[in-house]
């Protein structure tokens, strides 16, 4: 194994992604060298504290606390330090100084990654960063490479393991929202600010870095309509069980075309309704899965492990192999260029179907009173279904046909605000349709 | 889009795929040269013969019977005629020349795949074949690069669509056997030799491919054991679906340490049952799936179209950019080396686990005679369900602990043998399990 070169590995960070990293090229070093053409040696680990514990035995020796003097020595820089600072500045001076970088920072990618990708494009190192959504699962590679001479459509994906957690519960083991939130939380699914999983605001770093690759273009993060799942109530994932559907927290990138004609992208993270026929529907407990659709390709599904030390290193380490093999082949990386540059278009612009529950006063024309606010804003029906209710009350569930949903949100103000409506329980979108 | 150099691509074949891939790399000339940073110019199609009907309409001065001819003046040469010769030779021309192969033709890469990646190592050019395996997935690119620093363990995959179909048809839709297969027939889905299908040697190709890029390894077709679906009965079904399985047609490809300790890797392909709770389970239709486990990413899943022109070309385009980048850059394509060199091991070294069925006297001592019958081959039930059959006779239905597979068909053959029973009417292998 001697003919091979030795590149210097800088690892920064040693949390529970890190320690699996450094133990994997430790460990593996005869076959990461035969796959990757090069000796990758870990050259330091830079942590903040030299002595917190860690969840793997690794030599002292390897420790350091001066991160900027091991980037300027590395070939490959592995940034697992996460937040922002100083992990920009880090990635930035090791792509300058020429250095491949693979990184699983989410919310540095979906905050910076076009001034990264720039960064690297300019002296042509690779920036990586396939563990950055749904950690074990290829996504990023198969979208950028594999399906480089396809056009994408659409992505639907659950790439947050807590939410689905939740979701989860509540659907196949009849859990209240609270009690699988607790669970969740007990299992150490839930991020240290839960509201990060439940409001949707990782999957929204998510959906803007698939948005992003699929469709070649700059879509920042605060661009990503968002709605969470603290709302969704067992009523609403008993009603839709009932009509045989799942509701799932989904983050979605789509081509679109405005009612102006304007061609788009969209870019936005809700719970909605899968039917159970879908591949997303089985995605159970803490998994990930992404779903895409393209004009040649059809529909694939990626499914996977979305969180956890290891998972995530076998994801930095595909990264790495490949950074190491650019290196001894000496060319550019791959492009991560957004050269669409296509516009960001609102979630008003987006067609979807709803599915409405509402309580209406149970007396002669409501029917027929709904129906007329429907019509007034476009939309039509595609089932109608009325339940019992106590006293002079009804229960309706409305399943519309595509709409927009600047129309299909107007609608349910409309609704809201009507004589003849109670109240208005659910409002759900139906996802995951031809 | 001038600054482009241009490539030369010679297709060779132009059936529903390859009239695909020519319509692809005509009509998105700007956005392939913007991926692969290069402008790949369509240099001619090789055919049979000049006057057959093609799916799409295409430039008649780009067609021509000297494949030899185009081949030679061809930067990257794409595949698509099917079969071992003349397509072999042609690539082996192509290689040896300096020009990158892509192909979709999985009986050639399963008979002389190492063949043809050591021609292509020796000149430092890529041979990629990523739609001879599940056409529109991507799944040897992940395999191959995604998962380059992890260990793979097991992959199981559902990587024929047609018996998928005919499979789903039985389980979901209770057709009979013959029913499901003149469906199939009829939709075009099985081959016009209908046994490479239902009898597994297509699948036998895949599971020869997968195997050797999961393990490193030349796997020869003729090492991979082999059963088909035509056996299946409604009944098997029906009883699978009684005990909360699926039957589906596996392609597996495993780890495996043999009784003596040799480590080995086992290919095989056979029908079996699969909890429906595993996302295989969910895999309808003419769909295909491969389901892989590795050591760090853990349980992981590609789905979607396992055939069709548009689909199997987007696998080809998204090789064909990948082969261009190759070329701009310069440097060796990724070795495609086989260098674990482990052995192949006989499908009686598998741990698995049965279910059988069998018809027995009913007499007093008969479950203790079957017990001591799986007791004497080192097998242990898991559980035994006793159904009312006709007349002195008793239904068994025996789910076994995991044993050898060498140990599990003894015990089958003493069953059979065995006084007491009467005939076993059914034996499946139950898979997918941790």
């Amino acid at each position: 194994m001697n003919e091979y070169r030795d590149l210097r590995v800088a690892l920064l960070g040693c949390g529970s992604v890190g320690a699996q990293v450094a133990r994997l090229i430790l460990e593996h070093g005869d076959e990461l060298a035969a796959r990757a053409g090069a000796r990758l040696s870990l050259a330091g680990i830079a942590v903040r504290n030299l002595d917190s514990p860690r969840d793997v035995e690794l030599p002292q020796e390897l420790f350091t606390v001066d991160a900027e003097r091991l980037v300027q020595s590395a070939d490959i820089v592995i940034e697992l330090m996460g937040g922002i600072e100083p992990a920009k500045t880090l990635i930035l001076q090791a792509l300058r100084g020429g250095a491949d970088v693979v990184t699983a920072n989410k919310a540095l990618i979906a905050a910076h990654g076009p001034e990264l990708a720039e960064a690297a494009e300019q002296v042509g190192a690779q920036l990586s960063y396939e563990a950055a959504v749904a950690a074990a699962i290829p996504i990023l590679r198969p979208l950028r490479e594999s399906l480089a001479g396809d056009h994408i459509t659409r992505v639907l994906g659950i790439v947050n393991g807590s939410t689905n957690y939740i979701l989860d519960r509540m659907d196949r083991f009849g859990d209240s929202s609270e009690d699988a939130m607790r669970l969740a939380s007990e299992l150490g699914y839930l991020e240290a600010d839960p509201t990060l999983d439940v409001e949707g605001y990782d999957a929204a770093q998510k959906a803007t870095i698939l948005a992003s690759i699929a469709f070649h273009t700059e879509v920042p993060v605060d661009a990503v309509y968002r709605e969470g799942i603290s709302n969704i109530t067992a009523a609403q994932i008993e009603a839709a069980k009932h009509a045989g559907y799942v509701i799932k927290l989904l983050a979605i990138a789509e081509r679109l075309t405005s009612a102006d004609g304007t061609d788009g992208v969209s870019a936005r993270v809700y719970p909605a309704l899968i039917s159970r026929d879908h591949p997303l529907a089985v995605v159970y407990g803490g998994k990930n899965a992404v779903f895409v659709e393209a004009e040649s390709a059809g529909e694939l599904m990626f499914y996977g492990a979305g969180a956890g030390g290891a998972e995530t290193a076998s994801a930095v380490l595909g990264d790495l192999v490949s950074a190491a093999r650019r290196h001894v082949v000496g060319g550019p990386g791959i492009p991560g260029s957004l050269h669409a540059g296509l516009p960001i278009l609102p979630v008003t612009e987006v067609t979807t179907a709803y599915q409405v529950m509402l309580e209406v006063r149970d007396e002669p024309g409501v029917l027929a009173g709904i129906a007329g606010i429907l019509a007034e804003h476009g939309v039509s029906a595609a089932s109608v279904e009325q339940a019992a209710a106590p006293g002079d009350q009804a229960s309706l569930v409305i399943g519309t046909h595509d709409a927009r949903e600047g129309d299909l949100a107007a609608m349910v103000e409309a609704l809201r605000a009507s004589d003849r409506v109670v109240s208005v329980t659910s409002v759900l979108r139906l996802e995951g349709q031809a």
